[in-house]
């Protein structure tokens, strides 16, 4: 697997663009986003579990039911969730699309991020449709990117090359983290465009089993947005033979997938509001799979240990006791952490009590930009890792600000 | 029921005390509390769900297995949690209190609260004891609440008087917070006292139903301490006909009780590290008790909101975001929100989706120091009350500072 340039134009048959059409008011910011694919793709989608979810994406479940899609269009500075009229306006995203650019509605999928609770006008949209469906380009991922973000400080995106059946294939894919300039949910949206040939429902497969150790084990704040989603597009240009079962194939479309998944997790946590560490935190030696993952989650999402590790204190202690709160069957007397950076890795506890250690040398490791939180459970050998970030005053700025 | 003065010594038959005794190295704050009953108390506890448990709460299960108590010592500045010798030095503080005051050793309830995963020595506790047990005194709460402190930035204590069967009974406490000055756990310890006369196991059955609305409702950082403790000590010297089982007087008693946990959980609540705010979120209309239990909390632990709350901004969405991702069976076309405070209410939500309101109205409502959410879910008669605070710099400066 190579990386290479391009997003999610990198694929064939992909184009993209991304426009600033005046839903946000910073004329520099883009806000409006199209990728679009030659032809029809396999679909699959992943989707918040919050109960409040974003007009935009019940109707992309409707769009995407019959497993194939085209287009993803996605607006930025408003989520368009709460409103009475929300599905209206998703399906007049998706009406625009095909007016401008010969694709069905029926094959839009529809995202949107943003403040909650504010009506959204397809005014702009419809103003700033034109020039997203002319500039559609090979070279517009970038743009792509950038219409997306909120509370982004870089665009994300990543492309890989990998092999299917001695076909060489593509992955790419384009994705925004947490907040809003009117600082508001924080939504994960990531969309990814690749041109292998696989099934509707071994891509859904491949993509369901992958969220559980990616995009499910990020946390920046412990606030499950409305209007998350994963989407993954695969159109088969790359001329594989069609991945319709488990395999060889699969195995290694699998891991491609992870490959850009992962990529974008590290992105998303290292640029958390506020953000300025990216913690991974990484379980081994638990009873089981789901054990490790529970632990790695507790411990990325503790606010206290957030902001331990924002002012460099090797404060394991409140490692312990999010295990310890975690839910998870652990043997708190078989526990083991260590810190480990850039400048060194340092043990600080061992069968769940403390063991000396150098205090300048444990500031100097936790000084670093990516933090890793080592944890040994000792009682089996389930593993995770879960990502986050420090807990930071410019978390509490971006997101206390007064939304008006 | 009539507020009255005197603490956990306002019932007949408790003193206390509170000294420095040099487990905290500034010389101006008390680390050593006292508090004992003339004759043994029916004792009652209810401690920490964490997996990884402070030392002292070991012990204090063993000394009050039998049902009765006669003394609570507690130090702060260090947890005694996560230490090899941890409950060789619990059994330690017991028998010190044995040595100075008579108390069996086994009649002595242990706390401790501070910094995990660092040795406790005896030494300080030893040196602080004699002056600590002379200076017993019915005059002794404040110092005694003061000894418990950590960053509370105000000692927390209350009483009242009540009736049981015609006679005149006092219910007394002193609690603590959240946070330290060597900033770690936050460890939650409330001790009440009472001269009612009941019988262990109703004692037992106030106190778990008690907790369920009270300290269990209340959330700072979503983080739950190795060390949280409520204890009561119940001695009988009012002279009531002992409560043996459900009826008037044992409703009486909790209704009593309630009073002084209520208090302290708003003390507490309001005083959560870095807090300018008290939250209270009182959910109305859920399918049962424990879905409006679930939402409430959900929403009183959400940073997002709690930021918001800093910032006085009426962003009503990330109540409805964590209302949804609760795990509460919730009907989300029927959730109304308001917000209220001393400046005024609010309605912001209705059916789920949002209302005009005037924003600086909002503005006006939410600089208040206690602010009321109140959310309605038209589904049912389940009703919760949770306490929280919003999310503030100071939170992450109290927390971030370099523990040594």
């Amino acid at each position: 697997m190579k990386k290479i340039q391009g997003g999610v134009c990198a694929p064939v048959g992909f184009k993209a663009n991304g426009v600033h059409c005046g839903i946000r008011k910073n004329k520099t910011k883009r806000d409006l986003s199209l990728i679009v694919s030659k032809v029809r793709a396999a679909a699959a989608c992943v989707y918040t579990q919050n109960l409040v979810k974003g007009a935009p994406i019940l109707v992309t479940k409707k769009h995407v039911a019959d497993g194939y899609a085209r287009a993803i269009v996605c607006n930025s500075g408003n989520a368009n969730t709460c409103n009475a009229d929300g599905e209206e306006i998703a399906e007049g995203m998706s009406k625009l699309v095909e007016e401008f650019t010969g694709v069905s509605a029926q094959d839009v999928v529809v995202a949107s991020t943003g403040v909650i609770g504010q009506p959204l006008s397809l005014d702009p949209i419809r103003d700033g449709m034109p020039s997203l469906a002319e500039g559609l380009s090979e070279e517009g991922s970038d743009l792509a990117a950038q219409g997306i973000m909120t509370t982004d400080t870089v665009p994300k995106q990543i492309a890989y090359t990998f092999t299917l059946g001695g076909k060489e294939c593509r992955i790419g894919a384009i994705g925004k983290g947490v907040g809003m300039i009117n600082p508001n949910m924080a939504t994960m949206l990531i969309f990814i465009t690749t041109d292998a040939a696989i099934s509707p429902a071994m891509l859904q497969k491949a993509l369901s089993a992958d969220v559980k150790d990616s995009f499910n084990m990020v946390s920046v704040d412990g606030d499950t947005s409305t209007n998350d989603m994963v989407c993954v597009l695969a159109n088969g240009l790359a001329g594989n033979e069609c991945i319709e079962q488990p395999g060889k194939d699969f195995n290694a479309f699998r891991k491609a997938l992870n490959k850009v998944t992962t990529y974008l997790c590290r992105k998303i946590a290292g640029d958390g509001e506020g953000a300025t560490k990216l913690l991974e935190c990484k379980v081994t030696g638990a009873k089981g799979k789901n054990a490790a993952r529970t632990v790695a989650k507790s411990v990325i999402k503790s606010s206290l240990f957030k902001a331990a590790m924002f002012g460099a204190d090797a404060n394991w202690g409140r490692v312990l006791c999010a295990i310890g709160y975690s839910g998870a069957d652990v043997d708190v007397t078989k526990v083991s952490v260590d810190f480990r950076s850039r400048a060194g890795e340092l043990a600080v506890c061992r069968n769940g009590s403390g063991i000396l250690f150098s205090e300048e040398e444990a500031k100097k490791i936790l000084s670093e930009k990516e933090i890793e939180i080592l944890i040994g459970l000792g009682d089996g050998n389930g593993k995770a890792t879960a990502w986050g970030c420090d807990l930071t005053y410019d978390y509490v700025k971006i997101n206390g600000d007064y939304r008006t």
